[in-house]
């Protein structure tokens, strides 16, 4: 048995593996069946976008980085001026509760909240109740091939919304930069500004090794602070590979390596993007270091 | 009885006016009271934003530019490589039974047409039948005092994605844009491009009257084509009212006039913009014209 992110197999199992089938959703107070899980056609997620969201990790039943993630939240809900239907331990404990009604040993916690039904109308015309869904699955876990071979990605000119910051459901831009990675074979697209910097993927961050040095773009009003992202920077720093927060281009001389990182693949090399060959085509040195760096950490995380 | 666009009273009236808490909605095939009407929580609307939206108006029974916005919503899907879930003429078929059981003399449809439900994955990874909703409510009118002294609005700069021309439900940039309107007791707020033009407001499209000539921003990737727009536009050309679709900035010499345009107001002046007052603070002799102008083709629309 392998573990979502590819880790050493442990001999410690979950008994009560949940069927697919039978998978218990969170919505406004409520567990139920998510074949049962509905909300209503005013609400303003549905309507506007006018959400956020978080996708937290659960390894062997401890979940992941469970306060960067309700931190971002909150972060997210204060940008658009929206309120946390709860405090972040109610949350937390909502979290907990929902997991033990979906046990798998490796999960991913799905979580939104959305401002609340109203009568469409873009103006907010009167305070309203925050809409929460949670969903939990099982962690998939990135294939033996992928990992062998690295993975593939094309860049595309970014043409999101200026605050991808916030972690929110306005996520069709992304949508369509993942239906173009498709259509090209590859796994990921990675944003492109307007000097050719890469930016981040549709769903990842995205890093490169620079004259031995690992290059990721600055946070800013361009890319989402990945709690990955995070994770990669501080196993870099804590095995004294230098590591630079600026705009960086795929063209840069002395480039050997790229790699992304996410909540649900933890660390990917990236050994194609467009045309180009990423070093000698197979995932490198460092991307293979820092990645079972953060595995054994995880495994660490899940034992402990 | 004023109408909704603030038109002459006619004698017509539709006898069953609908008691707005007996609102029946249309969800994939099921016509449902409003209350009731739901869609799953993983449907891609919800959690991606992955769906595109029409907003009609129907005057006296009668949907105005019904084929231009179905036009738009085939357009919108396409952009975004959705099928309709049904033609056009079975759609219109629909929008007229929901209609008769929400039958306001005055009433805008919306419509709304999302990707499908799927278990969450940026990638779509099966085909799936997309979801459509439709809700009816009446056709609000602007006050009296509104069409007397002109509206008011703010300019922000421009941080919405870069496909203003697809009619996405991914409207948070939107809703904070009317947030900040808000926030500054105006009723609009105007994107500006970096070059400080005016694109097209969060709900409307915006006009400048220079030197006589009616002036708007070129249909782009930056702004919507309203169907209201182009009534505008044909209706001062009908008038020899000469146009220009070309980028304006609100300091341009011999702006006399603004005014802004959209399916549930027709055409509205504008009179403030920022700290500015756009002519002599009220409602100028162009806008005016063209406003009673296009409330008399909407009459005649009504009554035909």
């Amino acid at each position: 048995m392998v573990h979502a992110f590819g880790g050493a197999i442990t001999a410690k199992r979950i008994q009560h593996r949940v069927n697919n089938k039978r998978l218990t959703a969170y919505v406004n107070g409520s567990f139920l069946p998510l074949d049962e899980a509905k909300i209503h056609i005013e609400d303003r997620g549905f309507q506007f976008a006018d959400g956020v969201y978080e996708v937290i990790a659960c390894l062997g039943g401890k979940f992941l980085d469970i306060k960067p993630h309700l931190k971002r939240l909150e972060h997210s809900c204060q940008a658009i001026q929206m309120k946390l239907p709860y405090p972040a331990d109610r949350l937390e404990s909502l979290i907990q509760q929902l997991y033990q009604k979906n046990p798998f040993e490796d999960a991913m916690i799905y979580m939104q909240i959305t401002r609340g039904v109203a009568p469409r109308s873009h103006t907010i015309n009167a305070p309203m109740k925050p809409s929460l869904v949670m969903t939990v699955r099982e962690l998939p876990a990135p294939s033996e091939e992928k990992l062998a071979d690295g993975a593939s990605a094309i860049t595309i000119r970014d043409f999101r919304w200026g605050r991808c910051d916030i972690k929110s459901i306005a996520l069709l831009a992304s949508v369509m930069g993942k239906q173009e990675a498709a259509r090209h074979g590859v796994d990921e697209s990675f944003w492109l500004d307007d000097d050719h910097h890469l930016l981040e993927g549709c769903a990842t961050n995205v890093f490169a090794i620079i004259d031995g040095t690992l290059v990721t773009h600055p946070l800013d009003h361009q890319i989402l602070g990945g709690i990955m992202r995070d994770m990669v920077l501080r196993t870099a720093r804590s095995e004294n590979i230098p590591v630079q927060e600026r705009p960086w281009r795929l063209d840069e001389e002395h480039l050997s390596e790229c790699m992304m990182s996410s909540t649900t693949n933890a660390l990917l090399p990236v050994c194609h993007i467009d045309q180009k060959t990423i070093g000698h085509g197979k995932p490198g040195p460092v991307a293979k270091h820092l990645r079972t760096l953060m595995l054994k950490k995880l495994e660490a995380f899940r034992n402990s």
